[in-house]
């Protein structure tokens, strides 16, 4: 029987940070990653294979990194956990003994009720080389391609797959708006108008009813009586966590939120770790449980888990949600809460926003208007959400947001924050966005 | 005689701020900007005349900037304060009354005694539009042109100025490196190579003794004892603060940090505020005076001044020092303390580095390699200085790093910190870059 100090399940962002971070903190254990894929696709790169990157084969993680760092690498599929004996056993490889285990089993797409969804041409989005090249077969085969769900996964997709093929792309999605639970209204429609600009037709406030063909997927019912042609149809629509393993070993989970942790991100049994979108979050703004699943919030819990494995070192955050994505050259980021989730939320909020060239004088090539929103409550001022939008200068601006709500920042020390302005990379310090967004958040909180 | 609220002297990033900032706060306040220049230069916009922007009349701020708030623009030169009248006097306008003032003066550039500093094609760095124009002139006239310092200036001069020019470039700094006083040696470095794989020669550690010509430059003599051919010679070596007419009025002044303010902005006159270069500053780490000059402190001074005109509402942060650049294709960022500089200031402290791809996977268009150092103390783990180098990404990744020194964010806040990462427009979140620098330097500060 093989043994090992740490084991961990899963071999995607979460498993893999966790078992780096356990190696760092840890030198003189054996860490082990048991993973069932050959190949680890990277998980936010998945869209970019259907245009910009080109091929699954391009979009891998290297193992060399696991390698590199020490860590043994089983590929294999964990079938049970035995916590008496502090084993697991697999497919292939019969028992593996550990000391510390962590589960990073991910998360799998959601197929929702609807008639005819099993028809051939349906796909989700799953992280497996051989189904996203099935899919790519597909899609460079295709005329129509329906794309139900407008949130991140959707848009991205929408975009990427126009790129190098003559396809009518459109985005089904049932909120008002597309990316509405990341952007306030005004944002989504600068995305979606760029979207529309490419040509991706979007239909938003809208359900999909029924999926129509004889053995393959030829239409799709909506429910504004709308029939559309569709020889794909990609559901974006968001993941439920894998918890199988967990259940069966009696460990506390939530079918809907995941496996149980603590702060520690321990399970119910202390030598067990659950992280990223299979383990339970809380939300940074109280609400109870949230339902992020993120690589960075994973990657954040695995780190936490990995220096916490042979002693409690830190607690993790509540998931505060950071996101950043590009729509055509349309950059946009947002964190913690829109105004409109503060305010169903009850949360008074105040708002503030600036909008200004990224670079300076405005004659320095290649400037972009980059636009900023802050949300701050009303009563303490206290920053709870950021959204951008803009050139590519956006994505670390996002980041710097990031940190001012995580670190709890008020509007009038993001008004008067010391930032590093130069011609080629950013605003101008007079019209830099962030202070300028929380200076107009302050002028209001004043009157 | 005419009379205003609030006068500004000085119509830089300083006093524009300031007085947009007042009108913002005070908006039945009449706000007035006397400056003496017709049209005014974005300052950090200077070098990139000579290259990418093409000319003084590309890098300007509008005067629209004052106009659309509301804000009455007096071209003419202040020659004195009368106190206790409140009134200024000036050449053209005669005098002009105030409730509060605020000195923008900002600073002039340092010529040293250098024999022969005098000869024609010798210049400075002057915010001056008609003055650039000429140094324009005889850059497209010459063959050769010596730079004496080699800062942020010097470095952005050499970069620009042979974009279509064919010009020999020298730059002469005293210090071991280039850009040393942002940087530890090991990034000077990569900025030195960038610039000569453009061709620019660098000659650091040396001093310049003399220069030599009839009536006009044609060498510089080196404390090397080499001697430098010289069509034009460029000094970009450090300003000094623009106090006389706060000397004149009696105010408190050093002359060599500027104007003595408290933490409100107010002079010792509490009517008469003073902002930017030409006030003094202390340092954010505790040293005593600070001899920072930068537009960012200058309008972070200024949205403070600017709010505390009638009553006192924001208190300054001391000068952090937030900085960025690009040589080439290499965009550098600094925030407060070096390791160097903090050695050298009697800290003990702990650094931590992480570097990988801007984009993920590596196979993402437009791919670049960004640099992330950080520097905690020792004995707190606050992180108290951050560079940065890579693609453009690097200007906001700094402006994130200044948050977290403002911010006094520890080592092991940064290596949890939950970020936003997209393929397009950051790393991985396995291989970000500011928090696998601070699991560096957390893995040394437990060891």
């Amino acid at each position: 029987m093989k043994g090992t100090d740490v084991l961990v399940i899963g071999g995607s962002a979460a498993g893999l940070t966790a078992a780096i971070t356990a190696k760092r903190y840890f030198k003189d254990k054996k860490v082990t990653v048991v993973r069932k894929e050959e190949k680890v696709l990277v998980p936010c790169g998945i869209p970019y294979i259907f245009g910009t990157v080109g091929s699954p084969d391009k979009n891998l993680i290297p193992d060399a990194t696991l390698v590199n760092n020490g860590i043994e690498l089983v590929i294999d599929e964990v079938i049970g956990i035995d916590r008496q004996s502090k084993a697991v056993s697999t497919v292939k490889s019969g028992s593996i003994t550990y000391d510390k285990l962590v589960l990073a089993t991910g998360s799998s797409p959601v197929v929702p009720p609807v008639k005819g969804a099993d028809l051939e041409g349906v796909f989700v989005v799953k992280k497996d080389v051989a189904y996203l090249e099935n899919l790519k077969s597909a899609l460079d085969k295709a005329r129509n391609l329906v794309i139900v769900g407008g949130g991140f996964i959707g848009v991205e997709f929408a975009d990427e797959c126009r790129k190098g093929r003559e396809l009518n792309v459109t985005i089904v999605e049932l909120l008002p708006h597309c990316l509405a639970l990341a952007f306030d209204d005004e944002v989504c429609t600068l995305a979606e108008d760029k979207l529309r600009s490419q040509g991706i037709n979007i239909i938003t406030g809208t359900k999909v009813e029924e999926f129509l063909g004889n053995g393959k997927v030829e239409q799709v019912r909506l429910s504004n009586g709308e029939t559309l042609p569709a020889d794909v149809v990609i559901f974006g629509i968001g993941v439920a966590p894998n918890i199988e393993l967990a259940q069966m070993a009696g460990l506390k989970v939530d079918n809907r939120f995941g496996i149980w942790v603590d702060d520690y991100m321990r399970t119910s049994d202390p030598s067990i770790f659950a992280i990223g979108d299979c383990a339970e979050k809380s939300s940074f703004f109280g609400h109870g449980p949230s339902l992020i699943k993120l690589a960075s919030v994973a990657t954040h819990e695995a780190r936490v888990a990995g220096a916490n494995l042979f002693g409690l070192r830190r607690a993790r955050g509540a998931a505060v949600g950071v996101f950043s994505t590009i729509v055509g050259d349309l950059a946009l980021g947002s964190v913690g809460l829109t105004e409109r989730a503060a305010r169903e939320a009850g949360i008074e909020v105040v708002t503030g926003t600036a909008k200004a060239p990224d670079r300076h004088p405005g004659s320095m090539p290649g400037t972009r208007e980059l636009g900023v929103k802050l949300i701050f409550t009303k009563d303490t001022g206290v920053i709870v959400g950021g959204q951008a939008y803009g050139g590519t200068a956006v994505g670390e601006l996002t980041n710097l947001l990031a940190a001012a709500v995580q670190h709890k920042m008020r509007a009038d020390e993001l008004e008067t924050m010391q930032v590093g302005t130069h011609p080629a990379l950013t605003a101008s310090p007079v019209a830099y966005q962030v202070t300028n967004a929380a200076e107009d958040a302050v002028l209001k909180l004043r009157s």
